[in-house]
């Protein structure tokens, strides 16, 4: 018999199913790349911005030094913007990392880390790597169930993952019922507010969450600039809160997870409003032309506050699946959620009007 | 009181101090950056090869997706010049990143990880981040003593750590060694072979760890490509073990952990021999550079078999430290080793010749 290396919890973790890489499709489904439409990982169809490219290729000539481990330049960047210290401000490889840094800061083995039904998938896999126990609560009407969530809390719980808005589901909590939620969390609960999608709030949603970071000593707010940023590929987000959890997550961070081209990016993109004013512009439109689509196709969708949108596409539970294959061979990437227990769904990013287009009319063909 | 957030092994960590960014030695000392010599962090002197910087920037128009999770094309290139399969493969965020996913995939708290005196820091760190007990054997001749190491297993090691070369000593452990301790070892130990500086051996020393891959299920190979290929500033990695631990890693293992950029540097990268060749070539000459000046102070250093030369400065304990601030005046960064428990020693990259000359100058006027 073959030696089993490592504990019990770390070999029963499913790894993350990303969106399909456009060249990954055009080898499988045997496809040219430059046709392939992908709407499945919630990018920024607009690429990165300008200036964040100009910004880039400054700092090309340092690559073969490492990193700035304290990230000097960005932070101040984030303190000018957002206007929190340097030390409250913890720098990660993507969110991702900031998410990971703080299941493993602040959960030991056996005890309790808690998030909500159709949440994110990297709260599930992060739980799972340091050997806690997952308390998911039921979802209400595909989004958090903030009261079910404090009744759900136990001795044991040392964090609390919400998404707002919510990935996959799109799903919106108002500031009031946030903050009523903050204030009624035991304190010694860290709670983790993954804001990943927050520029794409409409203006009458906005809310203020960096400044409850001065309130709520337990609170972290984790931001990411693959998203409206449009920086996916360089990966960097980063986490805000007070000395006492940042300096935690500080110890526990790679001192270079954070690459030097990202570092730079990220600075001119923070600065660049223009560019996330257009972001908006774009989505908001693709919005209400994929939700116009939808309502013509008499398909159930999820109102949406991200650069996504949750689209019924079957009452069975497999059309997810066959519909998203079925797009697939025609060359447009979409993100079933079958793996969030969603399998009659599929969750579509917003794309360039001409993308949007495509997908509405493969996804007629297909059910019209 | 305020609330402690965190378990205590997480509050008792001491957060890694790297070597000082250039930026940040201008600032703090009122220096011009560009007279600053940097002999600090192992990197290449001769920074990034073109070749990796020709393959960034075709990669650019990309940045606004996510990375390949998968990284199809680097595990692709990995396996025609290693000849291991991709399920072999785990990619990682520079080795740091493979490191502590050891760490994580594979020793619980309260179990133990072990590695030798004036070893790696992250070693430490990745064993006080998952709450494990580490086991320090004493270094023999500044290097790993291995049968003292075999001799201090216990039953619950799951995990050693073996640098070789070594950092920041520069000691080196003969294959035959080397293998005859993977012999001995108990399977159910995971054996880290660190080999970030494996590129500058010279042809008498080299050995084929990765085939010792096929014959050892507990041996997991780690490269980077921060030092002889001069990427650090893109952070990229990788490790190299039969797949019942590849798949853990990989299981814990953040989905986008290595940036796009990254992942194309990397392949133009470690198919330009040249570029290694010449490398090698750069370190060889400095090496003898350095080495005749501190012959000619009288001043004793371990004999290196990686890109840097550990050297005593003092006989006091406040030596390294002094003739590091010294130094650090004249707008010289090296590696003061006090952390590592060598207070005497400072750590010098091996820079180009009118680096290393400057160094020189300084060192003389200072000890001279």
């Amino acid at each position: 018999m073959s030696i089993q290396f490592g504990p019990e919890y770390v070999r029963a973790i499913a790894p993350y199913q990303g969106g399909k890489p456009i060249a990954e499709v055009a080898r499988e489904f045997n496809l040219d790349e430059a046709k392939i439409i992908k709407l499945a990982s919630n990018e920024n169809p607009l690429g990165m911005p300008e200036s964040a490219k100009l910004a880039m290729q400054a700092a090309v000539a340092d690559i073969g030094r490492y990193p700035d481990s304290n990230g000097f330049e960005l932070k101040a960047a984030i303190t000018a913007k957002y206007d929190v210290p340097a030390e409250w401000i913890t720098l990660g490889n993507g969110s991702n990392d900031i998410l990971e840094l703080a299941t493993h800061a602040f959960v030991q083995p056996g005890q309790a880390a808690m998030y909500s039904e159709y949440s994110f998938l990297v709260y599930a896999l992060a739980t799972q790597a340091v050997g806690a126990r997952a308390i998911v609560v039921s979802a209400k009407d595909f989004g958090h169930d903030l009261p079910a969530m404090l009744a759900a809390v136990t001795d044991d719980t040392r964090l609390i993952f919400i998404a707002n808005p919510n990935n996959p589901t799109g799903t919106f909590i108002p500031a009031a019922e946030l903050e009523a939620f903050l204030q009624a969390v035991p304190p010694q609960i860290v709670v983790v507010l993954d804001e990943a999608y927050n520029e794409y709030l409409p203006p009458e949603c906005q809310y203020e969450s960096i400044a409850w970071v001065r309130q709520y000593p337990n609170l972290l707010v984790s931001r990411t600039m693959s998203k409206a940023y449009g920086l996916a590929g360089l990966r960097i987000g980063f986490g805000i809160a007070q000395p006492a959890i940042t300096d935690l997550l500080n110890r526990i961070r790679q001192p270079f997870n954070v690459n030097s081209l990202a570092q730079a990016a990220a600075v001119a993109a923070l600065n660049d409003k223009p560019f996330l004013q257009k972001s908006a512009e774009v989505n908001a439109a693709g919005y209400l032309q994929l939700t116009a689509a939808f309502d013509a196709l008499k398909l159930i969708y999820v109102p949406s506050f991200g650069n996504f949108v949750m689209v019924k596409v079957g009452e069975d539970d497999g059309a997810g699946a066959r519909v998203n294959l079925a797009l697939l061979k025609q060359g447009i990437i979409v993100r079933p959620v079958g793996n969030y227990g969603l399998p009659q769904w599929l969750r579509i990013t917003i794309g360039l009007p001409h993308e949007n287009a495509a997908f509405i009319a493969a996804l007629k063909s297909l059910l019209g």
